[in-house]
């Protein structure tokens, strides 16, 4: 079974029949939200639980659930741990995670797979879980890779059932309302655990930080949490920054950035009104500072910044360069402390973000994003899940929901990372499909979808080194010979979601490279 | 068929087997959370439609369906008239209206009452519309009463199905973003339609004033919109203060305010952290102000004040003596202006202020609430939506769900209104059940629900006119005679519900006083 970005898919895995991808407006739902049980609370019934364990034992999490975390605090996330740690000690087995990512400081997991606590996990998996993962025989079912959209979609339908959600926040009371702006934890925007206390069956509040009813403003709400947990710390927002929040050195980099800045401006795009998607990586973060310079030169007022939100962000908002961040994940701690105190820096959920399934979510108002990518190629098919040696190591994130919502969609990459090219015939794994990719730049040319004929019509007289992505490929395979490919097993290791729930790949597991 | 508040119910009611009452903390939901249809709007697919008439044929509106409204608006709506004007234009017949409350100015609608375009009201009727349901014969089924909070709830569970919901809003933008807080037409806090954006079918926003993407705060989601239509005007921001807002300028009411301050105080209950709700009535306004006054004379801190938002309510909240104000209907523009620009000044919905049958409302959190009422009786049941003479004139509003969620529930009620007792035997419509009501403030004595022996307790030695509800009644009976009561017929032309969706008691055709 074929779809339509060329990959054969199984018609079934895991039990699970599966739809595969037919373009990015092919597929409308039908069906209706999930509704999660009803229930009640009387005056005077406490939610405080005095431990994680009593949380797992008073929402009857029994063998075979599914649990969820967000990870706002990345790398510096400290529940996911101890709560698997606690259903290790009271004997849970077979247990599915459903976090929206894990990160390195999530490697004790890996002992609690092999003991057999945990046997699937839907979600994003970055680094030595990954890692882990790849060579297959690890997992009863394969793990689903969604984008942040697509997650809070699966949710809503029903796709993907949590009977208990676990949302760790820097603050709350004692009814649960919370957010992630303040307290010693606080991590700025709390959009990741908006779809969980709505679609999850049962919500648990882990707080380091309990103080007065009530807490406001209420990203989660009281209505939404069954039980309130205290415990010494949540994590540190340190972790946040891992790998991303410096502006890149590199001089092909920062070249790379100014083109993508060159190439909207020479485009007509940035006009009055120009709202873009912001990034983390150290490039993007070269392009905002960029766009800012280029917005404030021509005194040019943008309507919105979507993120990914970092202090360079920031900086736009207070010198009025835009007038409004809408922030569904805090990037840095400058954004945390804007969050707090600024009215027009907004936090929205990953629903209004990015959930294709709803009444429109903002990706789709947004003129631009620049993304990464692992591999891109010559279909404009872009790879973030996978290195080239087959290795499962990145989630999608909110890539194909800013590529799929935004006018032009901008791939920032490297020809080659070292003797390895990025530029190929076919990706590796298709994270996010070319039928929403619209522009890779790279150090060595810039490339047009020719499905954009409007914009290659509105570049036409550039002097920006516009390429043939084929020309980009076969400079690639000139400088480093065909691209070596892994060597794969039968097992499906992880399902790759397009945001609609749509299938786009699998991910086989890795015997050799 | 009895309930616990000793009503003869009938078992059925328009195809709808009717479950008795039996206590504010004996049902417990089974069953989920309504789930409305997954949807997708793609980018560059536009939401905005010319006018209501575009709306009502593009959400496929038919004879039959379901319309809701909210009345942040008060007497100055105008939506409703304009809708159902444009529904009587197209043809359109069998329509169930669900507004939150109607009011005079819906006068109106009884034409298309009369004229078989709309067929029954599911919401409070105020005044006319009330009226001209009240001698019976009028719709096909009949109207069901609920609180607030007993609203959202039906909503939620899909008690109450609503096909299409047109929200107003002063400010939007053209993705249906939108709050009650700037333009014209400001209403202040938006509490009522977040239940309809959630679980109606569809949404239509209809605004009078559309602003540039993204408008913020959203108190309505983009995600939650189908269709954004512009018009003249929402309604006129004046008509939010009909018949309210002025503090009672007669001395017997104002010395039950005093009464009720000085009672809080002697029970101990007036203590940092001190949290009440406050209402918008004349005599509910002064114990406000009283309260106020004692706390700031005493040095008091409440955590906060649910509302019915006044003027009143903001100077506390602007000098300290309370932290938080949560507020989900603004009742005067003195409330809309700090809503805008106080970040304690916080909105929330009727979902959290009052749905039962959620994770826990605002409403168990309150210490005392200060409400009024038509009649009461010896059991401490009050009425609020009938007159002694049967008409339906009121809706439940807030009433059950502040008195079965706080602490002290008190209400404040003259004894005599003219020659007609208030106090009664027996109320002639359970509104509120006498087991979530506390007090009863008179200006000839004050009567606590013997059930609250705890209170009296607190109270004893104390100097205030503490009487046996018995007594009120006697001397009651004693200056006007046996209370009189209306000549009803078989036919029910409401039922009231517990906020649970129990019931309560029915509203009978009303053929003489």
């Amino acid at each position: 079974m074929y779809n339509s970005v060329g990959r054969d898919l199984p018609e079934q895995v895991a039990g699970r029949t599966l739809q595969p991808y037919q373009g990015p407006a092919s597929f409308r739902p039908t069906g209706r939200r999930y509704g999660p049980p009803l229930k009640a609370v009387f005056p005077g019934e406490s939610k405080v639980l005095g431990s994680l364990r009593e949380a797992i034992t008073r929402t009857g999490l029994s063998d075979g659930d599914t649990i969820s975390f967000h990870h706002h605090l990345r790398n510096g996330e400290a529940v996911v741990n101890m709560v698997v740690s606690e259903l290790a000690r009271l004997g849970l087995k077979d247990i599915t995670l459903a976090p929206t990512a894990l990160f390195p400081v999530h490697e004790p997991l890996i002992e609690h797979v092999k003991n057999g606590v945990v046997t699937a996990i839907h979600g994003s998996l970055n680094g030595p879980v990954g890692a882990f993962a790849s060579p297959g025989g690890v997992f009863k079912e394969p793990t689903v890779l969604r984008s942040h959209g697509g997650r809070a979609r699966a949710l809503a339908s029903g796709d993907l059932h949590v009977d208990v959600a676990f949302i760790s926040a820097p603050v709350a009371d004692d009814y649960g309302n919370c957010n992630g702006a303040f307290g010693d934890s606080a991590f700025g925007a709390m959009g990741f655990p908006a779809a969980d206390a709505r679609y999850a069956d049962q919500v648990v509040v882990v707080t380091d930080n309990l103080q007065p009813y009530p807490v406001t403003p209420a990203s989660i709400s009281q209505t939404q949490v069954d039980y309130v947990v205290q415990v010494d710390s949540i994590g540190d927002p340190q972790g946040i920054k891992t790998g991303t929040m410096e502006i890149t050195k590199s001089p092909s980099r920062l070249m790379m950035a100014q083109q993508v800045v060159r190439l909207l401006a020479e485009a007509g795009i940035i006009t009055d009104g120009f709202s873009f998607q912001a990034g983390a990586g150290g490039t993007s973060l070269a392009v905002t500072k960029f766009l800012h310079d280029y917005m404030r030169q021509h005194h040019i007022t943008g309507n919105f910044v979507m993120g990914g939100i970092t202090g360079f962000v920031v900086d736009m908002l207070e010198d009025g360069t835009i007038s409004t961040i809408l922030d569904a994940q805090s990037f840095d701690l400058r954004a945390v402390e804007s969050i707090r105190r600024n009215p027009r820096h907004v936090e929205v959920s990953h629903i209004e973000f990015g959930d294709p399934h709803t009444g429109g979510c903002v990706v789709n108002r947004q003129q631009a994003c620049f993304l990464g990518a692992t591999e891109v190629d010559v279909d404009f098919n872009v790879n973030v899940n996978t290195h080239s040696d087959g290795m499962l190591l990145h989630g999608i994130g909110g890539h194909q929901d800013a590529a799929a919502g935004s006018d032009v969609t901008i791939i920032l990459v490297p020809l080659l990372r070292g003797r390895i090219p990025v530029v190929r015939d076919r990706v590796t794994t298709v994270s996010t499909p070319g039928d929403v990719v619209d522009v890779i730049v790279t150090d060595q040319g810039i490339a047009v979808n020719p499905r954009r004929d409007d914009l290659l019509e509105s570049l036409r007289g550039s002097h920006l080194n516009l390429v043939d992505i084929n020309d980009l490929y076969a400079r690639a395979t000139r400088l480093c010979g065909e691209p070596r490919r892994p060597v794969l097993g039968d097992e499906v290791v992880a399902v790759v979601e397009y945001r609609d729930g749509t299938v786009l790949d699998t991910v086989h597991s890795v015997r050799g490279w």
